[in-house]
């Protein structure tokens, strides 16, 4: 054979094999997404997590079943490791259910709200009753006067904004009158605050979430009003002096003990390498965490199903870390990184399902600008599967403290328009997910896993 | 000024007009999408159309009730003109209740199984016993010998495809079984036909929906048996002899009058150029028609409420057409479409939503091939509202008799995931639909019929 035969055939052996990978790279997808909309078990699974444990918050005997339980979940599965990684957790409760009733000045009138504590508040201490003042933001509560505010309840009225079509946007910028409504109320002098609940729908279940105090000298209760109680407040407070007396008996109790739920298939070639996929175990106490996050869970876990059932072997370590405390501490995140800086693990990737089980819209690279058109290059093999935006943004909140280590994050992203619906309230159950957008999000994840540990991210080294 | 001048300038004001152009167009559809997500009435209207009419199956007191009051509603509006068009409808109703009992075999074991019969079958005039014969598709059924099948009732067992990523693939492919199902199994013998729901969830409301018999002298009744009810019998035909006794007392009445309701705002420039967009206003009579079609009809009359609310004057006639009797007749698409013809009414699109009030995805256009790539240009414009899949397809139903006139057919696509969860169904009520989701959807038509109407579709004369 000649030199330039050679050189013929080398390239046409070389094209060939690029197509043939291509094809089983397509393939082998397929595959994934068939059995996992044939045979996929996230969705039973949740319904386990929802309706035999049940709302899952950080320190509470409920959350430590769901870790036995997924413990032995995985163990079932056959995963090549499963284990369990100590984290001391906060641990708030919130004791019975708070009561909140608002009186007319001078009349007769009274009516029940719907109110929760946020997490980390303290307890009313009995029952507290003061006038309520309203204030349309935490700009406007900064912009009052002392003395409008000393020895009231402040009311934070501020709607989350309907007009953007991406529904984290709009939590985002609101989120901080919930975090840090108390401390800049108490600033004034207020003793006690209520925030309209962070939510886009119009029903009467308020919608709770973790809040902070700046400093533990001037701490003041702190709730959610539901929307349907917050329209009332708005109204009657129109027509003048409204008193509100409220009553919870949540605390805070010392850390308690708890755990991150760890499994994996191990590498065949790499095995020091690690591809981490997950979501947070714990979830508020007003309902089931289904969407929040029991779907990131329970993808996080078809994934590695996925890889077993089909026979995919890894080259690198695909590993599903299943977070404890996210809700209220983010204790389990930062422990896992913690534990991945002092021991030197390499983490190449970590994709973090926790925006809900929805159907599919794509994944979010926390990547330089640059980045992202070599990335997009992927955009078409996931196409076929409506999973193909692919943008710029955020990981999630679990392996936010991964970033130090250089490991690349991705954040799967659902359709947005339904989560804050239900996020945080009663609203999240297991009814609320669908078995198909549940399956469609574990196998868009496993399929991006796939393609990561054999070829890299795109534009990558 | 110089000839070079002159040209540089003319290049330069033709290029500023052609930017204002677009960044105006940017501002007004970001003005419709504002405008329904803060302010949107298509959520409420479907409310009452769910809730305080119910279901409106064509030629029932309901659908009359719709009638009135979706013309009131346009007229409410202010629309340049509301009317009816005549026409007549199938009037096919259920009866009592359906029952269906399974008996196995020489025991004393009875089972109660959840049907109900299917649009335009007959009734089973008393009780229908027989024994029970499973086929898994209408193939194995023509497969079959005459004898296997003579005086049983055919059990047509065959699931949708759970496989494929939008739905409608698999209930195109599966729904001969429920419209040819009966006269297949009445050519060999069979004395009663039950198909399995064509659904995508598992639970025990069965899913009606039109069946059709080839020839007047041998109908057989028509049923679907739901998902849970089909697993049950399923697994008792593998044991041994099931006999069914069941009773329908449905019937098919003379046709009945009723209308297509039809609102316009009349174009400036172009007043006898037609862009039509619409859904059916007509129903199953199961459940509240939530998603099929309230939802397109009330996204369609929302996207006239836009263009009056905020003042956008087309150039075009812009005309929402709900059309009557599409679930078990498609009366009211064929009499809209002769009158178009008879009339030589120019039309130049036809939109159509009626796949669901779930999150928008894009449109589907029904043209050549070669058109898509010049239809895709305007993809980015869409891509900020994540409407922006363009796919060469369907219109829709109601509109497809225009197709012969040279109309140019969209369909609205919304997210598939969730629709045969409930299409047809007990499940199809208001509480199924969410607001947002429903609102984007009226949004993006009324920002696609804006740009028809200013430009035209991309690649079109």
């Amino acid at each position: 054979m000649g030199k330039i035969t050679l050189f013929i055939f080398l390239i046409f052996i070389s094209f060939k094999i690029t197509a043939q990978k291509s094809v089983s790279d397509s393939l082998q997808i397929r595959a994934i997404y068939n059995e996992v909309l044939e045979n996929g078990e996230a969705y039973e699974n949740l319904r386990y997590l929802c309706k035999e444990i049940g709302p899952r918050l950080s320190g509470s005997e409920n959350a430590a079943k769901s870790v036995t339980w997924i413990q032995q979940l995985m163990q079932s599965y056959g995963f090549d490791k499963v284990w369990l990684q100590e984290v001391m957790v906060e641990h708030w409760v919130r004791g019975e259910k708070e009561t909140c009733v608002m009186h007319v000045n001078e009349t007769d009138e009274y009516r029940q709200l719907s109110i929760c504590a946020l997490g980390r508040s303290i307890g009313t201490n009995g029952q507290l009753s003061a006038p309520v003042i309203e204030v349309s933001s935490l700009e406007d509560l900064k912009g009052r006067l002392d003395e409008e505010i000393k020895g009231k309840i402040v009311f934070i009225n501020q709607p989350m904004n309907q007009k953007y079509i991406e529904t984290f946007r709009a939590y985002s910028e609101a989120g901080s009158i919930r975090y840090n409504g108390a401390s800049e109320a108490a600033a004034k002098g207020a003793i006690g605050v209520i925030n309209r609940s962070l939510s886009t729908n119009y029903d009467d279940n308020p919608h709770t979430g973790a809040m902070k105090y700046k400093d533990s000298t001037n701490m003041i209760p702190a709730a959610a009003i539901s929307i349907v109680g917050a329209e009332l407040l708005h109204k009657a407070l129109k027509k003048g002096r409204i008193d509100i007396t409220m009553k919870m008996s949540c605390q805070n109790l010392p850390d308690a003990k708890s755990y991150n739920v760890i499994g994996q298939i191990t590498g065949s070639k790499y095995p020091d390498e690690i591809i981490v996929v997950g979501g947070h175990l714990d979830s508020w106490d007003l309902a089931e965490g289904a969407h929040d996050d029991g779907a990131g869970v329970m993808q996080s876990v078809e994934v590695l199903r996925l890889f077993k059932k089909l026979g995919i072997q890894p080259e690198h370590t695909i590993r599903t870390v299943l977070f404890m405390n996210e809700e209220n501490g983010l204790r389990g995140g930062k422990a896992y990184a913690r534990s991945v800086m002092n021991s030197g693990e390499k983490h190449i990737y970590a994709i973090e399902s926790d925006a809900g089980g929805y159907t599919p819209r794509g994944f979010s690279f926390d990547v330089e600008a640059d980045k992202m058109d070599s990335i997009k290059g992927w955009k078409s093999i996931f196409e076929p599967y409506l999973t193909n935006r692919f943008i710029k943004g955020y990981g999630g909140a679990d392996i936010g403290p991964l970033k130090p280590t250089g490991t690349i994050l991705i954040g799967y992203r659902p359709d947005s328009e339904r989560y804050f619906d239900m996020h945080h309230s009663a609203n999240d159950v297991f009814e609320a997910v669908n078995k198909r957008e549940l399956h469609l999000g574990a196998a868009g994840m496993a399929a991006l896993i796939y393609l990561l540990d054999r070829y890299g991210l795109p534009g990558e080294e």
